[in-house]
């Protein structure tokens, strides 16, 4: 399963070069992740409740930029989770715009849950059997 | 007293026609209260055990942009705690650069202390006496 | 005539208050008078050849904020021509959730034309009859 | 050479858990780069005129974020021309606090010139002779 996230491109998206300011992609980025994650867990309270998940980290991002867009223009980001490991789970995101891909990246991501010795921080925990089960079956459709 | 709090416009501060996209203003205006408010206030702390005082929420802004900047120009802003009444107070921010006034604007802001019946709110304080006293020696300065 | 546009209240919006992060009212202000002004001039290439008019340039802004707004939550915004000098404009933005007023503001804009002695700044001109006449029929519907 | 930016953290650049939004990043390795370049290229106007280069387009960009940061905490960066093909170089940021290394990333970016076929466009050139020479002392010192 992948989620679509659509943006269109705002006057104050773009810098002098007439082309969005590179960072603002990274937003989207964001966006999109909360997107597809909100559509994988729909229940949230419950994330929290059985594993203690209270958000979802950023460890890395990377970004290829193939194609500019301007003011007006629209890009269609699609959002998967493309793979997981013990700790982790990379999310890859496609920005198109009329079937062209213009931009890719990969942003790798933990569950978070309230570290026991400091409130403030987040603690990376295993992704559980029952999520993975979840981008398993995500994967497949 | 008024806090100086200098700025140098970046690339990605500025949109399609070269100059600042006016929203970044009000963040520098965001930026420079803090920094009054941090001067004037020196313990934070004390603000919040003496007067439950948590933070300085926005209640209205005004700007009038007279010059333009655009990228690799400095603006100092220059604010100061303008005038105050019953339950809020007013910043003046005024940018400048080699003496010339680029901009000017102002945010009314209230005290803010955790709402006793829902503790995700704010609710306004009337300006502490001993607030009051600060604003008023500040001015003198 | 008054134009729509709506936003969902995304993670980086919102400052460590869990409230949209107050600079950001004013990029969907810009964002919606981008929506109104595409509605109203919908051949800008004409009012550019009539005209000379290649953008419409910030002079002042203000707001007011009633009630905070978090992740999550959509604001409507409804944007239209409110007033208009010999030189000026006034777009009037108010935002709205369930039929609730929770912020207004108003942009005070000029037509700008290339400066003739100096082609990186922009002019202001006289709104020309015309589009006087756009602003009046907008209002009347 | 390596070239030093500081940046302290704002109230606005930290999202609701409290931390830095991790895009802002993005931008401070954005302006991170312009002082590292305008320190390696002094003169941009011959930048232009021998080379046709307009400026530095970003073509991939990576990062690892190791430790969050809260506002009021300051980030020295620590940029360098790491590494360089035949149209392509690539810069290092490396973020500090008390010298421990909170955050590293890396932009690969092109020289630009107009498109002679689109103007609108930027071509990348082979990174000229005299510029390979420039990163190479830069390197070595």
């Amino acid at each position: 399963m992948s989620a679509e996230y659509t943006v269109k491109v705002q006057w104050g998206d773009c810098d002098p070069a007439r082309i969005v300011f590179y960072p603002k992609y990274l937003e989207w980025f964001d966006e999109a992740s909360w997107a597809l994650l909100d559509r994988l867990f729909k229940d949230r309270h419950a994330l929290q409740e059985r594993h203690g998940v209270v958000g979802f980290p950023i460890a890395e991002v990377s970004a290829r930029f193939l194609r500019p867009s301007g003011h007006g223009q629209s890009i269609a980001f699609r959002s998967t989770v493309e793979s997981w490991q013990e700790k982790r789970f990379t999310i890859l995101h496609q920005g198109y715009r009329d079937g062209e891909l213009l931009l890719e990246g990969r942003e790798v991501r933990f569950m978070g849950r309230v570290h026991p010795q400091d409130p403030r921080r987040l603690q990376a925990i295993a992704v559980p059997a029952e999520i993975v089960e979840i981008f398993r079956s995500a994967g497949s459709k």
